[in-house]
């Protein structure tokens, strides 16, 4: 039986002690130290980092050990330190490339999606294998090229990671030829379990969570 | 300074010691036990469960005990009676209706996607300020339709959840035309941090914070 939680795990690939739980926190604390960064503040402590972005304190120190000692007693962190550290860990201190597979009405709204371009990341290459695409462009300019082109253009601009963004009975067979062609890490917006790969770290995107958070939330709004 | 967290915290809705890292756990648990039930397993025990999915035994004996009593001890649990009712708690054991602002592409992914039309979901509208759309409809059938209409198919179809699929610059005025339309819960896929709204749930999706866990699992596998 599949399990639903294997591949958020970045089997194979994730570092011991770190659960993808734990670098999406990271993630956010690297957003909120931007901010911190951008307002002028120089150094903070967890306890208050954990009250202006209404965080755990507690969790912030535990999920910050993780990457060794970088608060200071009596001082907390530096901000621009912790930041830099924060970048570094999560692997964003340069940019990755990206390219996107399936170039249908989601692949061509995250090839141009600013957070996959900014910050250490780049879409470099859209691909599909419909030859009535090819030679259109996404709105940014980003061509739609044939599958034939995958290797080339993966080897030439060091591409790391693949992003699925085809129908679901169509996601395993793309998956495979990404490894094959050598891209180490994958991002699956197919609704289907991927097989795993020794060495490739697989996030499938399960869009449906955040629709059943909000119906929690509504179902306690209905009881007041 | 606008909190990165506040938003995911479903402020003004969330029930009292539930957190939203609590029901995207709950989401999760939910598809285990729906692939144990399809299995024909009747019971598990929160260690079988946890070995199973890989999860955490603690975490789930914790999570659920949230929900009440529903271990029975040494039997473990009723997979069929703990998945209605973690369907039940989550809201997903009815129908609620959703619309779509924005019929770019991303909108239009959406409004087509499959796990925002089933067991719980439906996508009833899809609005844009833009003439030359109207009339159109997505591969589902799903029609474009001009924001003079948001009101009323609110008002008749009872639609809870309004997903913005708008450009960042937008998505502030169109969330406040939810809101106003009767909308009581809000998924914003617009890279900007929304103002709350006193009883409204709203949820941010942040699609770049997977890119950076693979970010993070793509340091490790270089350093091995």
């Amino acid at each position: 039986m599949p399990s639903p939680l294997k591949e958020r795990r970045t089997s194979g690939a994730a570092r011991d002690g770190v659960s993808e739980f734990t670098t999406e926190r990271l993630s956010i604390y690297l957003r909120c130290l931007a901010q911190l960064e951008a307002a002028g503040v120089t150094t903070i402590s967890s306890a208050k980092l954990a009250e202006r972005f209404h965080l755990n304190s507690a969790q912030i120190r535990k999920d910050l050990a993780c990457l060794g000692e970088l608060g200071i007693r009596g001082v907390g962190y530096r901000v621009a330190d912790l930041r830099s550290h924060l970048a570094q860990a999560l692997g964003v201190d340069r940019t990755r490339k990206i390219i996107i597979f399936g170039a249908g009405n989601l692949g061509i709204a995250l090839a141009d999606h600013r957070g996959f371009n900014i910050d250490g990341f780049e879409v470099v290459g859209l691909f599909d294998d419909d030859d009535a695409k090819h030679g259109r462009s996404t709105r940014n300019g980003i061509p739609i090229q044939p599958v034939d082109r995958l290797e080339a253009v993966i080897a030439s601009e060091r591409v790391e990671i693949g992003i699925i963004a085809v129908p679901a009975p169509a996601a395993q067979e793309v998956c495979d030829l990404l490894v094959d062609a050598g891209i180490a890490a994958i991002l699956n917006f197919a609704p289907v379990q991927l097989r795993q790969r020794e060495g490739v770290a697989v996030t499938s995107v399960d869009l449906r969570i955040n629709l059943e958070s909000l119906s929690f939330a509504l179902t306690s709004v209905r009881k007041d």
